[in-house]
């Protein structure tokens, strides 16, 4: 099986929009064992998206074709679609009520849109999408496929999930492929490769995929046997555990801050954290994970000092005699974090992002984390760099693995 | 001059990476007046390669295609655009000299890859990287343009600000092309173009683009004069203004968050912000905007009930007889942090985001937002569907809305 990505839309060709679509999708047919031969982007035009249906079909088993699904009159992918395959576009009932359920959770009443999207040519079959209105679409002609999805990722992404991946996996004739991603943190892409060498031993491939978050190891097998693939990446993490074991914190998709929840419930242990620089972002991460409220108290913003003092009890002297980025601050907003609270752990970050607020003694990206857990508190300086959205995403990062640090010595 | 904008690599094929080279690249030339045809991603193949060539110089008088340009065995890009065109590869001596500067400053020896980024077509003109190794390529042919870039995203942007952008900008047969994008918050795609209508005045496209946030606008006028573009977008500016102006709050890249931001900094306020089920997302976006030091004191998320009457002073009495998510709690919450902070507007947000927690009479999704001012505190109730991510997220954009409108109010 071999396949094509297409998106539909001007806002992806004049740049409005970054085409993640392309890669969520890639991703998913290549772990389904789906060649990706190529991927395109047409903009809002019916000449341009039968041309590419054209050219897809003709090379691939499986197309995949996002966007466009829309009721205004700028959305052509359903009509062009029909009119390729030679269907009538009919009301479909089944969809249509999903359609009117939908509207009536959100309190929209039906309108000239609904109507609209509830039609679906006559010989597709529908996928439903249990989140929007567009009709998710299987065309098939002579062994080919060609399957219609919403440009809106969330909606996307469920439907690639729950009904396309299941009946890409049946089709006959994948590849063997195995993937399998290690999650590290604390360590730069130069220092793992500096371990761990050039090639894996098995055959397998790696790919260094860095992030302002960690670096994920990708390891990849093809071909061969099924057998043969999962015993090569089965040796390639045993290789990476043994090089650089002491980055690993999680595999896959699982976030620090999914782990970090994890040992918390695991320990019956409640957090809370007090945050400057990063503006709430690391609660928002550890809020982010379903479950959280179970270990979570909350947090406080104190990004004016007047509110480090007031609800964090930092004593109003060590911001004067060290300032509020010092390590005496961290120490004392970890601390006061916990107090207030009374959560077992205690985080704290306090930096300067930028673009301004430097001075040359505390330079923007100059970072000071800190966990208190009740029986000691441990602080760290970090420098990192320029750039707002940079710094707070890294600080953000530091502190959580302090977090994890933590976590794991307790645990044992 | 129209324009195809084609990616080389593996990485992005199989979505390890997202492309958004393309994104970046397609904005520049739609700015240039290029109209964009496609863009294309293939694979590390030389057969695909040649094939998107082949298809692009078929189409469009201008191809920009990134990636493979690098020493390493899987880049094919050059070696296959020196065969399609017919040219040998040989040494290019200032492109070399620029490669030995480049190492010698980087503490790099010179080795066989700094050989291999030597080679030139003979016949390609060599468009400058002042900060990488590989040389960008323009092959003209009966017309046509096919220019190389490399991948590298830092390196690829300068080179198309530096060196293609003004040879695109000289090209004749341009199109005069005008975009404008108009901001919307509180009102859906369906409920917009139901006040819009089908066709813009003046001839104009209209591109509803939704998001978590909002809905943007994106008006572009193609053709003609300068002068027209420019007359038919100010024309379909003002029917929106006329239609739905009472949900624009801003234009072009700017957020809810930066809009809010401005109003705050020009009226000398101050705010603060007590959150729940948005875990710390609305203090992160008001705090994303550079400057926010200047207006937002800090905030509270208040995860359990504990909290909100500890740090918020919400009664227990109101949590016990109406619960955390009320609209009674929401109104202390605002009230509460206002008296806290002593900021001048206080926020409030408290909801159930799912996926557990929910009740018949309390679904998930329930979300109350209130803002104080210290001469009213306003309260409203939004019932958001499903799904952790889309709950805070318009929990947090109804939030924003509520202080803009607040502010609106006020200034005018």
């Amino acid at each position: 099986v071999n396949g094509v990505i297409i998106g539909v839309g001007d806002e992806r060709l004049i740049g409005q929009i970054v085409n993640s679509n392309a890669a969520f999708i890639g991703r998913a047919l290549e772990e389904a064992g789906v060649r990706v031969l190529r991927t395109a982007v047409v903009g809002d035009d019916a000449g341009a998206i039968t041309r590419a249906f054209d050219e897809a079909l003709r090379d691939a088993t499986l197309t995949i074709c996002t966007g466009g699904l829309g009721p205004t009159p700028d959305d052509l992918t359903k009509r062009t679609a029909a009119e390729y395959f030679g269907m009538r576009l009919e009301t479909d009932p089944e969809h249509s009520r999903r359609i009117a359920a939908l509207l009536a959770a959100r309190g929209i009443p039906w309108g000239p849109a609904a109507d609209e999207q509830s039609l679906v040519p006559k010989g597709a079959t529908v996928i439903p999408n249990p989140t929007g209105t567009a009709a998710g679409l299987l065309f098939e002609r002579a062994g080919r496929r060609l399957v219609l999805l919403p440009g809106v990722p969330q909606e996307m992404t469920r439907m690639m999930t729950d009904s396309v991946i299941p009946v890409v996996s049946s089709l006959p004739g994948r590849m063997a492929i195995r993937h399998r991603t290690i999650r590290t943190s604390g360590a730069g892409e130069q220092t793992l490769h500096g371990r761990i060498g050039d090639a894996l031993p098995g055959g397998a491939d790696l790919a260094y995929l860095p992030s302002l978050t960690g670096v994920r190891l990708r390891i990849t097998a093809r071909g061969g046997s099924a057998g043969e693939v999962e015993r090569a990446v089965a040796e390639a993490e045993a290789h990476l555990v043994e090089r650089v074991g002491r980055f690993i914190y999680g595999e896959e998709e699982e976030e620090l801050e999914t782990v970090v929840g994890r040992l918390l419930a695991a320990g019956s242990l409640t957090l809370a954290v007090a945050e400057s620089c990063t503006g709430g972002l690391v609660a928002r991460k550890i809020t982010s994970v379903p479950g959280a409220s179970g270990y979570f108290l909350g947090g406080v913003v104190a990004y004016s000092n007047n509110l480090k003092t007031k609800l964090l009890d930092v004593p109003p002297n060590v911001i004067e005699r060290f300032g509020a980025v010092s390590e005496e601050c961290a120490r004392a907003m970890a601390a006061g974090i916990r107090a207030a609270t009374g959560a077992d752990i205690g985080l704290s970050v306090t930096g300067i992002a930028g673009p301004s607020g430097g001075t040359p003694e505390k330079p923007v990206g100059l970072v000071w984390t800190a966990v208190a857990d009740g029986e000691t508190t441990r602080a760290a300086r970090h420098q990192f760099g320029e750039g707002r959205e940079r710094v707070t995403e890294r600080a953000c990062t530091a502190l959580l693995l302090m977090a994890w640090e933590t976590l794991m010595a307790r645990s044992g």
